[in-house]
């Protein structure tokens, strides 16, 4: 099973983004499961058109542990598990909870071994990176963070901060580093700054997408842009993507 | 009582900075405390010259709920109130425990009620912003933060996580920005690079200090430079800063 957690700083992309990979990942024939584990409770969307859903955690505290695998999950474009922990705003009670319960909640109910997916895509809000937003990359959940950035200051230093905490949090077993993604937004000097970002932390850009017009026409539709416009440049960036970030995977295991 | 919190990247001159800023608040008459929240237990040591002593969760371990007030606090250069919370390294167990537990400890013992300081500073690591290390910036223990770092890229992204933390967390009674201590290392577009991140988060550059031998020869012999060369330019540096934290504390209260 491949555990790959996306994170980055909110707004970056990151739900665009992983819900494009599972779409194509699906597209390559794989069982795949997207968890997002931030308090928007959006990261699923783009793979189910936005279907009225539950979070876990909304489930726990309606049902406590009575709740049933199936409420949790719901299936998206090329069949993909969709789950999202859900929670609230940081800041406002403690976000990472949701995170937690709903990753022991899935444990409990025996997700993984019940629905045998060959990739986990954890879809995770880097502003902060406390205990409970770190549950992803501890616990053996994922074993490998790309961290999605543009080159705009703030989602840089995002990024740097992440790769400083799975550093920080890295022990046995625990997640490594497995790459930046670049989202370009088009500002100066774009590249540069994210390759000295992967310059400064260990690490290196795996993969790079366009900001495209094609994206935003997917997201009116509730689609990802594989689904939505399958010949299109765009979805030919995240189809090498999704081949860039298992490359990426695998490279370190061998 | 002016409750400030220090945070920065580890190794960038938090505990020099704050044991200066003590022994120059000292040295106005103030009745200071310093309190170091960093696994390291070392924020202190300029101040007592490194007297053997137990941190605060060392002090729990062995004694429990029996632990007196002066057990926890040893008292420094200009008769500074010095406290060291302890804790394991980040990751290898809760560091931020032993955060928690010291500032708890210190709250039942009446801490501040009965040693009535005028200013209280609390030395933090900012490596990993969790519930633990953002403690002295919750339930009403700092008003301020002042974040120090240089011009390094690593500590620019750390400080920049330390204020959107800071942003994060705000809630009634959090605490808020006092603003960026420009610690210099002598980097290539130095001030140009902290302007862009007090621009960045909304911030402002309260005070600049110089990367001075005259700081390396006081740590030699254990002191502050505002003890040892009182008379140096340094010295001066710090007690300049002094002025310029009181006054970014005071100015948004008004
Ligand atoms: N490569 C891209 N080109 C165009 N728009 C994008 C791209 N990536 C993301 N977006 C848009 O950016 C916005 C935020 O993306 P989202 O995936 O929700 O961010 P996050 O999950 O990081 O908060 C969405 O409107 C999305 O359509
Ligand atoms: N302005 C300065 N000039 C010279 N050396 C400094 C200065 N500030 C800090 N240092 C040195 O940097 C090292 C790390 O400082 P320290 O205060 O222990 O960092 P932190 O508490 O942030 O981990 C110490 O050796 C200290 O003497
Ligand atoms: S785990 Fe994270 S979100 Fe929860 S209270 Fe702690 S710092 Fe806040
Ligand atoms: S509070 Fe902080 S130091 Fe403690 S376990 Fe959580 S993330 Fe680690
Ligand atoms: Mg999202
Ligand atoms: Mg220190």
């Amino acid at each position: 099973m491949i555990k790959i957690a996306i994170y980055g700083k909110g707004g970056i992309g990151k739900s665009t983004t992983a819900s494009n990979l599972s779409a194509a990942f699906a597209a390559m024939g794989k069982r795949v499961m997207q968890i997002g584990c931030d308090p928007k409770a959006d990261s699923t969307t783009l793979l189910h058109g936005g279907t009225p859903r539950k979070t876990v955690l909304d489930l726990i505290r309606e049902k406590g542990k009575t709740i049933a695998l199936d409420e949790m999950i719901t299936r998206g474009y090329g069949g993909v598990y969709c789950v999202e922990a859900g929670g609230p705003t940081p800041g406002m009670g403690c976000a990472g909870r949701g995170i937690i319960a709903a990753l022991e909640t899935l444990e409990e109910k025996e997700a993984f071994s019940i629905l045998r997916p060959d990739i986990v895509l954890y879809d995770v809000l880097g502003d902060v990176v406390c205990g409970g937003f770190a549950m992803p990359i501890r616990e053996g959940y994922a074993r490998k963070v790309f961290v999605v950035t543009s080159g705009e200051n703030m989602a840089i230093h995002a990024a740097a901060n992440i790769a400083m905490a799975v550093e920080n949090f890295k022990s046995r077993g625990y997640a490594s580093l497995g790459g930046i993604i670049l989202n370009r937004r088009g500002v100066p000097r774009e590249q540069e700054k994210v390759e000295e970002l992967a310059a400064d932390t260990g690490s290196r850009i795996v993969g790079a997408l366009h900001w495209s017009e094609t994206v935003q026409r997917a997201e009116e539709l509730k689609k990802t842009v594989i689904e939505a416009f399958p010949e299109s440049e765009m979805a030919g960036e995240y189809r090498t993507l999704a081949e860039q970030v298992l490359a990426a995977y695998g490279e370190d295991d061998a």
